[in-house]
């Protein structure tokens, strides 16, 4: 008996969250753990196990990797600037390497912890995902160009967010309402292809800039829907005489009145009933 | 007794959605209903309709019209460029025809399972009149533009949407939002048509170019409306002197603040209390 | 007893209406009465009185009155265009005489009804002071521009939406918003003030033509507030140097983030919560 | 006993305000309060503190001062003309020292009133530093700017607010509302970072003008946020060939639909329930 009961119960907590679950009691004797736990090497597993999940959910451990992902962010950003660049080009790829490597660890430390564990968390799924990048893509030849690995690196910053619990809150509430929005923007896109169909139908011979094909006639309602421009493009129908004006007018008004202040206001409406 | 008792059901849901209700109680004995099917010819008539009616709401079926419906909107979309259009045509035409023929299919074998019931939908009244448009339309020589057609197609799609569960219940909202937005934009008209009055007669003599008549100065209030380009509207005023800058820096401000703002926030408050 | 005790329930209800409340109960003796009638010609100026509210409060009155002004509105929009005008100036003419005499008619018999009781409508305090412009205008020398008259005529179409629910609804809604839209009106106007002070003091040697004086600053930070043309503006700063491009662009974010989302988003949120 | 038991009762309110709290019983007897107040001097200046609370709460010299600040800001707000500055420069100035001496015996009465408590409410902490800016700056070489001034004095304005009830629910709102509104403009400056990052990397070489580097990337983003004017932007890739055309196109779509669209639905749900 050199372990508290306190530690088998976390040793437990881990077993059943891996499926193993052989404990149905929370505290178990020592008759019973024979049977589950075979050799001492085990239980030397599970207490190391048990210790690295407090290291890795420790707020310190947690606010260290952040600092180093918003500081390797902090240089990535001064990177960008041409004279920055060259002047301490190898620092800067130096401290790239110990955060890559530092990362690294991270992923092979929540795997030691938990593998099956680990992929239940998207964010985990993304970590893997960039970690998994920025390791093997200097390899590859065509991916030779080293600023889209940085892009990655800030991708990080991402979970960073979710640290601050107010931020945390909004991200949950903007991932809440991604299924919602992404049914607005399938109706939306389904009327823009509607409103284009008719928009080439109807005006694709005498204004081709921009109704000439399906393509030209989304880009023109996507600018309608934003409310700038549109101005322009109306201009070209009106140079073609009275028919295409009144044409062009009723079209235009019906598609930014109800495609965009709509579809707007339903975006809001969505994300109001989910804060 | 050579079917059972469950399709019975069935045959009198049929009855009593089509208005003949002779069968009071769910399950009738074989008595009640020598006085309410005479022949063999009509019981044959109802199983043929219960089988018509298990295939139309059988889900594979609407996969499938669904199926056909998106991929003559991709072949419509795809025939908006010239090139593909000239080279493939005579397969177009021919996906055209098949899809044109298996929609007037389905609004026969719908009408036979239970024309009045098909008049209740307000889809179906849509779908009737786009297949009539299609099959009618090529005869009359003023609608000879065969692109007219693509368009009635493509709205077609909008029914598809409502088969996915988020989509159609965004389509519900936005249906449930028309009455309160027609009224908000009866009530923007009035007070377009109010401002437009106004504009005409204050600024008609001096700035003819956007408010010498009422077309033109709707025309400007909604461009004031979608805060795009309003700009170059009072640059016109300013140039008019003193007098006219002022009046128009009032006439656009209250218009703007009240007009604008107010009515977009309309509708996100009604489009908000439908969800 | 020449009238039945429904039509005296009238007569009480017009008489409580007025203040004068002499009889108590709902039904009252005709001994009570006499007390409170002193002849037959009050009797007939009651009985007239209440036919006249009857009349005037009529459903098929109504309809007409806003039958003959929206046809009016109609006959002022065709007046802008110069050539409709010109031809049957006469016959435009003659029917604005008519308008006019029902307005005043109307007002005339709304008084005969209860004059106090006119007074407590805020709509017929508007329908009054449009009608007596209406009437004194024509013969001030100073207001002898004819188009002026049009307008006042297009406001009363205002009061003819009150008729339809939907929009009486929508009307109400914005009237109940008018108290907090004007706080926030005033609070934008307040940061507004603050903002141009601001902007004179800072920019106003360096960018003259959009900072110069308070109103120049006052109409630049409005451009701001609908989010169209402030590039224009800020385009300005960046010739200046580099101290005015990072100060104009902290001063512009600022004010945009802060200023014109936070109250947008202020309106958005009365509106909804008067609803 | 030369003062009433209500006098007494404000005096105690006052200590127990200022943390001396040695009366126990809100009424207390002449016995108990010997131990407290120790001398005549002592129950002097308590009155005379006491006097002084009523006056700096009175409605009179709470609107006496905001008149005063108002007739402030407008003489301020003329100065801004050159013309009328030169003018009646004297004047200006005169009333300007008059207002600077008011605002600073305001300061000193609340600080006798109570000094600890003085700093408690946050307009006060505000006015100091405005109060403080005005006496010392002119004495400052490097602020000799008298405008810079001005601003100061015009940021009073916003207390004055404070006063009309309607105002100050606006106010609340807005302040409470900070937090959220924090954590939203945080979220967005991460996205903002990671797509300009992502911008500088992929369009960096072929578009320098908007991409060159993260500076110039985060202002065309902010463009697109604003939804005025990302069109300049987009032609610009439209110009780099079909690589370009396509990719811009995806990389603006992403951002204004998910940058703009949700950060502003944000910020209209976190207002809305905040109000």
């Amino acid at each position: 008996s050199h372990f508290s009961a306190q530690c088998w119960r976390q040793v437990e907590h881990l077993h059943s969250l891996q499926g193993v679950g052989c404990a149905k009691e929370p505290v178990c004797g020592r008759r019973r753990c024979t049977g589950c736990i075979r050799d001492n090497w085990d239980v030397e597993e599970f207490v190391s196990k048990v210790c690295m999940g407090r290291f890795l959910t420790h707020p310190a451990f947690k606010i260290t990797l952040a600092a180093l992902i918003i500081g390797n962010v902090l240089i990535i950003a001064s990177r960008t600037e041409m004279e920055v660049e060259e002047k301490y080009y190898g620092l800067f790829s130096a401290i790239d390497n110990v955060v890559l490597t530092v990362l690294t660890c991270e992923v092979l430390l929540n795997w030691y912890y938990g593998f099956q564990l680990y992929w239940k968390d998207g964010w985990n799924v993304v970590n893997f995902f960039i970690v998994a990048c920025l390791c093997v893509g200097p390899f590859i030849p065509v991916l030779n160009n080293q600023k889209i690995f940085w892009a990655l690196r800030v991708m990080r910053l991402m979970q960073v967010c979710t640290l601050v619990k107010g931020l945390a809150r909004m991200i949950r509430v903007i991932l809440q309402s991604i299924p919602d929005m992404a049914n607005i923007m399938a109706l939306l896109f389904v009327i823009m292809l509607v409103f284009s169909v008719f928009g080439v139908t109807l005006f694709g011979n005498l204004v081709p800039m921009y109704f000439g094909n399906l393509g030209a006639a989304l880009y023109s309602l996507f600018i309608c829907l934003t409310q700038d421009g549109w101005i322009n493009i109306y201009e070209t129908f009106e140079e073609e005489g009275i028919t295409m004006k009144i044409g062009g007018a009723l079209y235009f008004f019906i598609f930014i009145t109800g495609g965009a202040f709509i579809c707007t206001n339903l975006l809001v409406a969505v994300v109001t009933s989910n804060l």
